[in-house]
């Protein structure tokens, strides 16, 4: 019978869950993801523990919500001491491999205070969110007067100049930049450029790039079973591709914004500033989505092509057979809907992602092709890792739950009655703009399956929709006396979810269950009054004949 | 101007906010405690963050929250990374030196797992809640047929042995047991020979012992600032003394019990519990408070006896004058009050403690013999240590707020609304006769300063008490319709409590406020149609003359 012996756990960034032919998008075009799902179990309601790429991923990696884990946004450093998949696999005996994006920042001040240095083989983990470094790529190589956005080496752009780009920065001036009329650069950072031929050519392009590095990795690495992390940098901006993805897709191609004249009336403040911001004032313009989405789509579409290039490559080496296969993402992208760009919000083009999960064990083969419409939260995939190879569960440390039973044709016993998720806006200008202190320029969704609460801490009001009569999370129904106890029962799971004791991670319930009564044994009597009912052997350790007493 | 170069930080254990001459007892005499009292200021409603040793110590050391780090009961290990006193004062060239008790339980997983050596000065410090050891006394070395409660070496025992001690266990046999009629031992466990003179000449007891132990470190560190925490375990049980104080009062010493028939009558689920198990039988029963309590109060006298010593030492010594000390204890004792014995939850016999802060400062002189009734938490002390010294306030990590403007005679702005603490009573007989699973068996108080309510998370209803009107808590007003407002009220602190950012502890508000803006000065564009309004100097980072297209 087959089992779970390698782990690929492939990361896009900032795809949409509605993105992919098998979700139901009606012109894109992504066969192999399709195919993918014909012998997976896709999870059509799984929500990012935090929208934005840094906080969402340390979620994923330690299993553990952002209110639990401290990194709460891009480039918040993870403290030392928080547990990463790396840490519970390899007590399984796995190794844990990064090929790829992790915007995982250092503890250098903690590591420091503990003498932890990333020379070590120690350090180096905690230094890179518990992976063995394959290629660590963050792919965003972008560089401005104050100097580059990442310090770090790019494997990336070192690859290309030893291929002979000339250019400074290849990264920048050939894979993310056309070439403009008058010879100029065509920046992808300008979005009037989304149209243009990347300069670069296809296969020198970044997906291509890392799916080789992949293909490497696997081919180099059968003696020890493994997790891979295949974490794409795209389709995240800049929104540029290679031909001849470029002008694959047209304005024709182009979905309607979800989004109406209404949500910009008298906004919740926290969701109006978002509205305000640049990028949401320039999706919110018709010829901005119509030059920038078929780029998207196109950066999809090469996503798609190279993935089926990794499934083929499996196919072909025999590992399809007992590698379980994970398509993710960390977050969506508004493109315009409800008068936002980026990500950041809780409407699900941004909080909702795609989850495909390929269990290679016979026990899967009842749910190949199913679409599972569970609430899932992205921190479920820590455990169900841990349960596919037989590890350790460590329940109180990961607050997912295992997504097995799904897999395997079984539901679980009472399954999760919301979904949470996070955003810490307080190092955005949005924060600035409210004049909001850091530590209220915070919000929570609590989802039930029906309706969607956004919390925002500071003081302002909330936001509700009843995604039931309302799927297009239009109507803000926070301030409708009819939803008052919505409202209640919702925040009733917020104040139930913040009490966890998250931070109780040195005793597991065994080990505390364990340790009820006992101390009387150890010769801890409280509440005695005399030797009635003692136990022979503990008596005998608190009496008999006394010492002198010493004058 | 006097500064303050050194603290010392003295608890006592188990010791009631109402057992002083200072704080109002009637028959009770601490001249020591009183007269420093009255150069000092005291802190009339200070109130742990949970009511038992080692839970609550956690937090005094950490400065934060039971529900921040994690170490919820006795000998829960306090998770690695998690920064304690030691940490912050280092950085400010101070030392933090342990003489006595922390019942701090080492993190061995998580040392083991960073490759931490208890050998090496940063393990060992870890190892030790952060304090370089002169003396670690737990102070409990109760042994049954299950071996010794705590296995570390024991130095009272040692000392004790080389003094001529012949027992096997002196710590048992002299310093907490008396001599029965028939020359047995009568152990210090049983409540009944709680009357008897401890088999132990006074100087020899732990009490003058350790207070020895301290003035030994004081003589010897004259080189670098310290804090040094001077940790007793008296009042703590065994409930025995040595002459001349075990007879020094009687039970006309002992005041009536704070407590009424109507509290047994369909008590609230969990304090049922607790009134039901032998702790709270034994101390329900009279006969057990008349003996037990003038033990009691002879050991709060011993302790001020050597306060009193150690006092004429610092003043002799000079050392009045630059030195911060600060007496204190980490929970109560129930003593009968309310049925229950021990401590473990929120009345004030349990929650409350003394709190008297010496400031040698100039400034603090308007304020010394005063009483300061502002609602204060024990995680306020490292803060208000850090300030004492100018340190990093680290106001991202520690959870508690200085309490130097109210030694300087000054009102903070915005002072806390409400006192928080916890109880986690998973691993306790109560956990296993409510049938609650570990996570569920926690407890939460929020008291704003008149109303005080107990949260118990499983389902089980809160309690509700009006201090203004019902000073003694006796009458349960959970379940008044009257009061509903006021329940609600409470419980939406307690959310916004449970919300705080605890864990994002690697970065200040101020490092969070830099990062605002300025990702587009390292090369980012977000939202940017064309170039019309970029700074040349950015522009020209992502445009000039295009390389060639590679064929």
């Amino acid at each position: 019978m087959a089992e779970v012996r390698n782990i690929l756990f492939i990361m896009y960034d900032q795809l949409r869950h509605d993105y992919l032919g098998c979700a139901g998008h009606p012109t894109i075009r992504t066969p192999n993801f399709d195919r993918f799902a014909a012998k997976s179990t896709r999870f059509s309601r799984a929500y990012v523990q935090s929208p934005v790429c840094g906080a969402s991923r340390m979620s994923f990696y330690t299993g553990r919500y952002v209110h639990s884990h401290g990194a709460a946004w891009n480039n918040f450093p993870l403290k030392v001491g928080e547990q990463t998949l790396g840490d519970h696999l390899r007590r399984a005996g796995m190794d844990a491999w990064l090929v790829g994006k992790t915007h995982m920042a250092v503890d250098r001040d903690g590591m420091a205070r503990l003498g932890l240095s990333p020379d070590s083989v120690i350090g180096a983990r905690v230094a890179e969110c518990g992976f063995d470094i394959w290629d660590r790529d963050d792919g965003l190589w972008a560089e401005g007067p104050d100097g580059f956005y990442d310090a770090r080496r790019s494997p990336y752009n070192e690859w290309l100049k030893s291929l002979g780009y000339p250019a400074e920065n290849p990264w920048h001036a050939h894979a993310n930049s056309g070439i403009g009329d008058d010879a100029d650069i065509a920046s992808g950072w300008l979005l009037q450029n989304a149209d243009q031929p990347a300069n670069i050519r296809e296969e020198h392009s970044e997906t291509p790039w890392l799916t080789g590095r992949a293909i490497d990795f696997i081919d180099s690495h059968d003696d020890t079973p493994w997790l891979c992390h295949l974490s794409y940098i795209k389709p995240h901006w800049p929104y540029i591709v290679p031909a001849p993805y470029h002008d694959m897709y047209g304005p024709n191609d182009v979905q309607p914004a979800t989004r109406s004249a209404g949500e910009r009336v008298d906004p919740q403040p926290v969701y109006g500033a978002f509205m305000a911001n640049p990028i949401g004032q320039a999706f919110s313009r018709d010829e901005v989505r119509a030059r920038v989405i078929p780029a998207y789509m196109g950066l999809i579409s090469q996503c798609d092509d190279q993935f089926g290039r990794l499934l083929d490559h499996l196919q072909a080496t025999g590992r399809m057979d007992n590698t379980m296969i994970v398509v993710t993402s960390d977050h969506g992208d508004y493109l315009g809907d409800h008068w936002l760009g980026e990500k950041d919000l809780f409407h699900d083009a941004s909080s909702r992602v795609p989850l495909i999960i390929h269990d290679p064990r016979t026990q899967a083969d009842a749910t190949r092709g199913t679409v599972c419409d569970a609430l899932v939260e992205t921190i479920d995939l820590a455990p169900t890792f841990l349960d596919a190879v037989g590890a350790d569960p460590a329940g109180h440390i990961l607050e997912g739950r295992s997504l097995q039973p799904f897999l395997h044709g079984k539901t679980p016993a009472a399954w999760r009655q919301v979904a949470i998720s996070e955003y810490d806006y307080s190092a955005t200008g949005m924060a600035q703009s409210l004049g909001v202190a850091p530590r209220d320029a915070r919000l929570f969704m609590v989802f039930d399956g029906r309706f969607k609460m956004m919390h925002a801490e500071g003081g302002f009001r909330p936001m509700l929709f009843d995604l039931l009569t309302d799927p297009d999370e239009i109507r803000d129904l926070a301030t409708d006396p009819d939803h008052a106890e919505t409202l209640d029962q919702l925040y009733q799971h917020l104040t139930g979810w913040a009490l966890r004791p998250s931070q109780r991670t040195t005793m597991s319930d065994a080990q505390i269950i364990a340790r009820r009564g006992g101390s009387q044994r150890k010769g801890i009597f409280l509440g005695v009054w005399d030797s009635d009912g003692i136990a022979p052997d503990e008596l005998a350790k608190i009496t008999g004949k006394a010492q002198d007493r010493r004058a």
